[in-house]
């Protein structure tokens, strides 16, 4: 079994060798979602309008996160991001907001824990500003749903 | 209504004014989870003892992590954590890791988003650590579960 | 004469013992202007409105600078930053875009740097944000209108 | 006319894609300056001798900052900057400081806002070591003198 | 026997709880030192009069690491530096520079690793500034002089 | 003689122009020790099997610590890291541990501040985690023992 290529055959802890892996163009999309009562939800978007952007702000956490995960995420690599971006979108069935992020970059390895921190923060960031009126709210189903580039080829997740 | 406090009245974004707060002891509890094969739990689990230790480094991960929540959450304050502690647990039952942080300070306004931050990060530190062999996994039902000290008072999430 | 504080009897520069200083209320204010044509203004204007928000974007920017400053700054002292607000105006008499922060904590130091930090880097993304139209703005007036609290007291700058 | 390139077509908030530019050698110089009282300037510029060097410091802040450039502007790419040299000379006709920053790297877009970033944290770094002595400076003129590289070619301020 | 408190009785990591404990005056000193060959030290102490001044380079790097630590340091509170100071003295005998930093806050812990990594830092940029003539080089006797304040009391390294 | 190529000729400190150098792959080996007493040692060492795992911690931030070297040593380029492994080793023979850290690169300039700099950081929450036992251990003899990679070419201490 392959295993786990974070730590070395003693069971060390260390950032992987990639020197010898090619510079190739890497994407990876990645989504996750904040659900809230009804109630929130009309609070959030129809703040969009005139009473503050809420969506606005967790998508500028959601880029500038991106840009910091080698700084959080302790054995991945530094990589030279090359797009970053964000939907936000409110879904009534929920009720909540879905994040979807994807990332680009041109680099030696590839930048899903960039999409998926960049969600993650984003969805973190709406909770921070709506926790005034809901404090049960829950983030939940973050997964990546896309990843190309690279030897391992591509991922897509199964619907 | 309330309303969204980190907007003012003209809907702009803000970093609400607690200068008047006053200073008192504070906790926050939250909880998340990281979903994942049986196959790649056991893989995890067994890594503790000798092959590597995958929730060591998750842990320190939200520690760190923690320390960040006002680099990453736009309208958060900066305050003096006092304590940070992390358990993850694995759960068969999932199968997954359930991780839980607790933080306290003494401050102005709550732990909340530290020690939501401190789960989010363990979680992504997971994924990193085991998508080499499942990109599946899935991050969920991060909430909070208590938060005690300040005007607001006591809340406890609901079973 | 007083001299520079932030230098010893030796000419070495040093971060200022304030270990002494009672921890006081404190305010700042700063001002700052990014001056660009009148269509540059109008297009950042508009697009308020529906096609993108220049100033909101760099309203989030400013206040987390705001908490970024003893990081950028080599001799400021870190503060517990309690409010940052900013005001973003556009004035066609210039033309172009006025800035305004307040930044106030409880603390041994002042916020002055704080201040006019979160008006800077508000500026820089404003520039950043439309320099694709117009590469020959400038940031120009950055100034503290205001501080108070501490033993040094009150400053309010002439008009 | 181009419009905004920071927002999508929906008007949100994006890191623009440059995954498909190729990476070209890229230069660009920015300008600041700090303006003072004359006598300011005389402990300033005697400072240099024997009782501290302001400008020694106000450099080296300026060369760091330069390398926070992403982290401080939400929607900056990352870029491996290959050189930081900041000229700070004193201008008794202001009276004041003229900071000058070139940057160079070899990357898919300039280095407009390092430079920028650079000359306005020097700026900030002068005005914080000296604001003991006069809390009316000024920071102003901070524009764009020079870039060059990429494909939307040679830019040079009117002088 | 005491053990390590920086685990739990279960051997996992944590931030140890010191939100109980009061806030007291309290200072760290440390030391440590570069050697180098009598030629290199030279050209450092030469340079401070008209070539580059090292040593003025190094303090500012040290200072500005002391606020860094709590990120650096996975375990370590973050805690509101008052002061840092650093002194850099040639020292022929070694030959070599002897690095000693000061730093002061009011916390709930101690500043012993604050004063440490300025040490480490500032020793790190002498290397740095000066590998292009000696790579040899070697930093050295890294330790706490003095710690005073909180509970534990006194600390004074024996000579 | 070569001089201290990070001052330009009149002595001003930069961030030396590497623009026209190549990317060539490099690679830097450092290390560094933390001298304590037996007993301490003996529980650092006891500590890995059931009370807490030091040096686990400690490795991992010296890995994180590689990757910020460019923003605490002022004149270090920013460098796409390829690799950081560090082992350490208990040694009763100082008594003490030994840290021994490995950075790879492809890039313009040398990667010796990355491991210097992961050995510094590692030795350091070492005594972090230690010192509620032992406030005298030392951090000492830390060099570089094998850099590669450039046009200085290979460079190996002398045992």
């Amino acid at each position: 079994m392959a295993g786990l290529s974070h730590f070395d055959e003693a069971g060390r802890a260390h950032m992987v060798d990639v020197s010898d892996k090619p510079v190739t163009a890497r994407v990876a999309v990645a989504r996750g979602e904040v659900r809230m009562s009804a109630a929130t939800l009309a609070l959030v978007t129809e703040g969009r309008a005139d009473k503050g952007d809420v969506l606005g702000v967790a998508r500028l956490a959601g880029i500038m996160a991106a840009k910091r995960t080698a700084d959080l995420i302790p054995l991945c690599h530094p990589l030279p991001i090359t797009k970053v971006a964000l939907d936000l979108t409110p879904d009534p069935g929920l009720p909540g907001i879905v994040v979807e992020a994807t990332v680009r970059t041109g680099g030696q390895t590839g930048v899903e824990m960039e999409a998926l921190t960049a969600v993650s923060v984003a969805c973190l960031t709406i909770y921070d500003m709506v926790k005034a009126v809901e404090k049960g709210m829950e983030i939940t189903g973050i997964r990546l749903l896309l990843k190309d580039g690279g030897k391992s080829g591509r991922f897509e997740a199964t619907p």
